[in-house]
């Protein structure tokens, strides 16, 4: 295939293709017997599969392949430079407790930045088969039942508002702290969903994700899906949450207005 | 259809001509925009939809055609007494929080009980398509990803276990600290799987699940199926669990023995 062939496969194209990719790679370790998770963190908890690993080379090798300008950023191999000011951002699977517990809450997390941040994002779930797609003019969902345009919802006051986070925990004390006080003004609070949560919430399910201690590799593809959908994520000051760190997503501008409020009182640190 | 040709159909073939049903009715409200929830309790929250008790009525009708000496014990329209000594035992659906949030956590439960409790058992996920058997002499599951044999895992020491409950709250307060003391001593905690957990645990993918609470119809179905794959369900001063109240269920008998060392020392009330 030559470079004038390869111009030619849209950024949603290319997209598709590395999670397509990635379903292939790691769908084969879902809830086999004895999946081996190494501990990546000498403190804490962060089992990496061998899924993990080769789904990430999978798109990399596609992307030198398509994009070879794009620079990359993935959770597995780092980062990689390029010189077309764009960014592919790589999360081959978001949630690997989830993973490892069998649960299908995780997620191929894919998005496409330049200078400004997320304009594309894809959330995978390889099990279920369905796909979340937002940004360059697209929001949908496709599945097993079908396709469906993503709208996030209106009209719904905190105090009907449904709330998730992966963990009860949250993130450090004064996060934690911060989450509960905007727990206690919703109608329920649930956790474990990995980011299939915040594909809820761009599919219209759910109002609120809230989550502390993210990398940019975990809210780069949520961000662009949910915006897509018409809601709003920034951190917990109102500001950019493509870094990663504390974020906020809303299903539209009062209810985010609503938990920021809350969340903005939380000190830093 | 006389009752000679009803009487062909196995207790086996009647759960997942129920399930079939349960799935039908179910299904086209699920993640609809606008699923209206009712408020059962006037202290709790115990949403209950349209679907809910559509497809109850829908079990109880095939029921009454296929099985009309049986009884029947339903979530939604309470008991109804039958002259076999068996009883059917539903929960249209089981994980209510959950379906009212978007997440294919929620279930069809379905269990045949005799006089000393389930003997076959259903755990049906409709919009995953999945669905555990076990009883009878049937263990395994079968979905869109084709059909496995059921069986619960081995060799997982209490410390490096993982645990699952639907919520972090668990119960009351002294049912908290006993779930909270046995979750200090394994590997990961997990919440937001309502039934799905069991099934989880049938299929050799977690270790444990502890719940507080329950009724008989959300734990029969479990029940069945977790033994029939190998594991242990019992309360928690490891009597039989078949009514419902405290649950602990556990891959194996050496774990359901570490995990009930802790929980038996949970005050009574």
């Amino acid at each position: 295939m030559t470079n004038a062939e390869n111009s030619e496969l849209s950024d949603l194209g290319v997209a598709h293709l590395l999670a397509d990719a990635a379903r292939a790679v790691i769908l084969p370790h879902f809830r086999q017997p004895g999946l081996m998770a190494q501990n990546k963190c000498a403190g804490g908890f962060d089992p990496v599969t061998i899924a993990d690993r080769a789904a990430e080379q999978a798109m990399r090798d596609l992307l030198t392949e398509h994009r070879p300008g794009d620079g990359i950023l993935g959770e597995e191999f780092g980062s990689m430079p390029g010189d077309s000011g764009r960014q592919w951002v790589l999360d081959p699977i978001d949630g690997t407790r989830g993973f490892i517990s069998g649960t299908p809450t995780w997620g191929v997390l894919i998005a496409l930045a330049d200078q400004n941040g997320p304009i594309l994002g894809l959330i995978d779930q390889p099990y279920t088969q369905e796909r979340f797609i937002g940004g360059l003019g697209h929001a949908e969902m496709t599945g097993p039942h079908g396709s469906m345009a993503l709208s996030t919802r209106d009209g719904v006051a905190l105090d009907r508002a449904i709330l998730f986070s992966t963990f009860p925990e949250v993130g450090s004390a004064v996060e934690r702290a911060g989450f509960q006080a905007v727990s206690r003004q919703v109608k329920l609070t649930r956790y474990g969903m990995d980011c299939y949560a915040y594909a809820l919430l761009a599919a219209g399910q759910i109002d609120l994700v809230i989550e502390a201690g993210l990398n940019a590799y975990d809210i780069q593809a949520p961000i662009a899906v949910i915006q897509a959908a018409g809601g709003v994520v920034t951190d917990w000051q109102g500001g950019p949450a493509h870094d990663g760190g504390r974020v906020l997503a809303a299903a539209n501008a009062e209810l985010h207005a609503a938990a920021l409020r809350t969340l903005s009182q939380t000190p830093e640190g």
